[in-house]
């Protein structure tokens, strides 16, 4: 690495303090030593498990090529931290592995700027990590803790559980949708896998700009759900986020504790957008419900909790208030939706799988 | 990722259990949750900190287009683990994010054999990443730990310190050398940087086939301290890896310590393949001694030791056989090279820079 990239990095990435005045710290890190040796030393709160888990993001696959660098670098460390979330891990700190085709300080700014945005919210620091020369692409790994028995494994799951998601399904599908179109418009060329996504229809297009604007910051700035993932400790029996598409991950979950589920999609919690998109027809109301069944990109939370602790929930309105029931586990294998508690059959949904 | 993609990080990089008879077991890793799950769970050892050191590796900058599957893998996992050596850490886990232009087969099974073959020796699992499609780069994050007090850092070296290095120096500069002759050869295209590195002369090219595979294996397999590491806790003031070069690595650890040095070039450590060749000519005498001072890619550890710890690893053999001492700190600033204890001036050294 020249002189000149080593300058680069320290302007944008080494920061000596990190305080961000009005955001809440949920991380307690203690970096004994941060960026600038051979390595990072970090202190684990003592009794805790470290958690690890790292995405690479490269451009063209996981983002579209016109891409601002603000939203690439938050969604790369929002969808790791959206893992940590899953496992009611408490953040402690992330590390950058960046590769550019070229040192564009204006890039980097805006690529900084974004990547701040998101890790100041839980006061993160940037340990480690590395910028090389070569085909965009972005990889973050995050570390964080929990002690072991309020680890959120896809295992554990329980007959009788209700299964709940935090915060709305299907924005991003319908933020993917809209941002396919506008790429569309501008006669970028497409990947070939972004052209099977449905691009955004005339009812989609006519929402307001506040709507439409939503939709696309949940496609662009996924907020990991943190809090939630902490907040449920000792509730959940078993957890993990949403990136594939809730039928698709529920499967994993399913397949992984060896039980079923009944999921009823009247209960799917949807933005007041995307409410606003399903009411302009029943075709809407059909693919609002299918983004929130099988688009991807929503990083919410898929919990399972046992009945009493359901309950017991309600004396944390805090939590609770953001948690939306849409099922339960099933001892009977395979995944049953239903409509107002009735067997409802969908066929042609993409993203689907048997299982 | 695809279902195809899953079956193929299943098959060569997740395994149930690590064991290889007759390698040390220096890692003791406790790996509560691998690779399955949102995230890994890792007990570091109590009152232990974590260390956290990542690399990217990037096709045509790091490792020349040709290079051998099974070596990328080793040299990506071993500049990791040389970060580990250099902060004294014993390593506990890594993880792999590969980003492949298309998912060979052929190809995934020779990178994971030099994969393991590395981690294998310090019994050290693999506890998460992702494969994406894209050109080539494999970053690897690699996790240790040590007692806060026995963190080698840079910025600690002591006036008087006795300097020294680990293994042998200059080894990997013959071997590219002979690596960018035998590319030339297949006429390939070259990157502009590595035109700049010397190609292998007469004498080189004339070594036994033992000693071109030995420096070419240096090249391409480096061995990471670890055992060195750990060894001088508790001994070593301060120590990094050479990478870039020893000159310009002493030159980081001197800066971050605010001391000068004198290094004796007549006591730089040579292996055999490398003294064969400097007895050649006195050309050849330079060039090896030029490799050792500046050519990178050694992943051998610098370290200072103060005298009275110098004296006292005479009683661990096992250790101080690995170290040569080829210098000692010094309050003046700046760094002196002399030859049997006088001055000596290097004009036009590569890699050189006064400071």
């Amino acid at each position: 690495m020249s002189i000149g990239e080593f300058e680069l990095i320290r302007r944008y990435f080494v920061r000596d303090k990190i305080t961000v005045p009005g955001h809440p710290s949920v991380g307690t890190p203690q970096v004994t030593l941060g960026i600038g040796d051979d390595a990072a030393l970090l202190e684990v709160p003592e009794g805790e498990r470290l958690v690890v888990t790292t995405d690479t993001l490269v451009a063209g696959r996981h983002f579209l090529p016109n891409a601002d660098p603000g939203d690439i670098a938050w969604k790369a460390l929002a969808v790791n931290l959206s893992d940590l979330a899953a496992m009611s891990a408490t953040p402690l700190a992330v590390t950058l592995n960046l590769t550019l085709p070229e040192a564009d300080e204006s890039w980097l700014a805006a690529f900084s700027t974004g990547f701040w945005n998101l890790a100041d919210i839980y006061e993160l620091p940037l340990v480690g990590g590395d910028t090389t020369r070569g085909p965009l692409s972005v990889t973050i790994t995050a570390m964080g803790s929990v002690e072991q028995r309020y680890a959120l494994r896809r295992s554990t799951a329980q007959i009788g559980d209700v299964i709940c998601a935090t915060g709305t399904l299907g924005d991003a599908g319908a933020g993917l949708a809209l941002a396919l179109y506008a790429f569309k418009q501008a006669s970028l060329p497409l990947a070939s896998d972004a052209t099977a996504a449905a691009l955004a229809d005339e009812a989609l297009l006519n929402l307001s700009d506040d709507h439409q604007d939503y939709l696309l910051d949940r496609l662009n700035r996924p907020s990991p759900r943190i809090n939630s993932g902490v907040g449920v400790r000792g509730f959940a029996s078993a957890g993990m986020d949403i990136s594939d598409g809730l039928l698709q991950d529920l499967g994993h979950l399913l397949a992984a504790s060896g039980v079923g589920a009944e999921l009823e999609i009247d209960n799917l919690p949807l933005s007041d957008a995307l409410k606003a998109y399903a009411r302009t027809s029943l075709k809407a109301h059909a693919q609002a419900r299918d983004w929130a069944l099988s688009a991807g990109d929503d990083y919410e939370l898929l919990l399972t909790i046992p009945p009493d602790k359901w309950q017991q929930l309600d004396n944390t309105p805090a939590i609770k208030s953001k948690l939306t029931a849409i099922g339960k586990v099933t001892k009977t294998l395979g995944l049953r939706l239903t409509k107002q508690g009735k067997a409802w059959e969908h066929e042609g949904l993409a993203g689907y799988q048997h299982f």
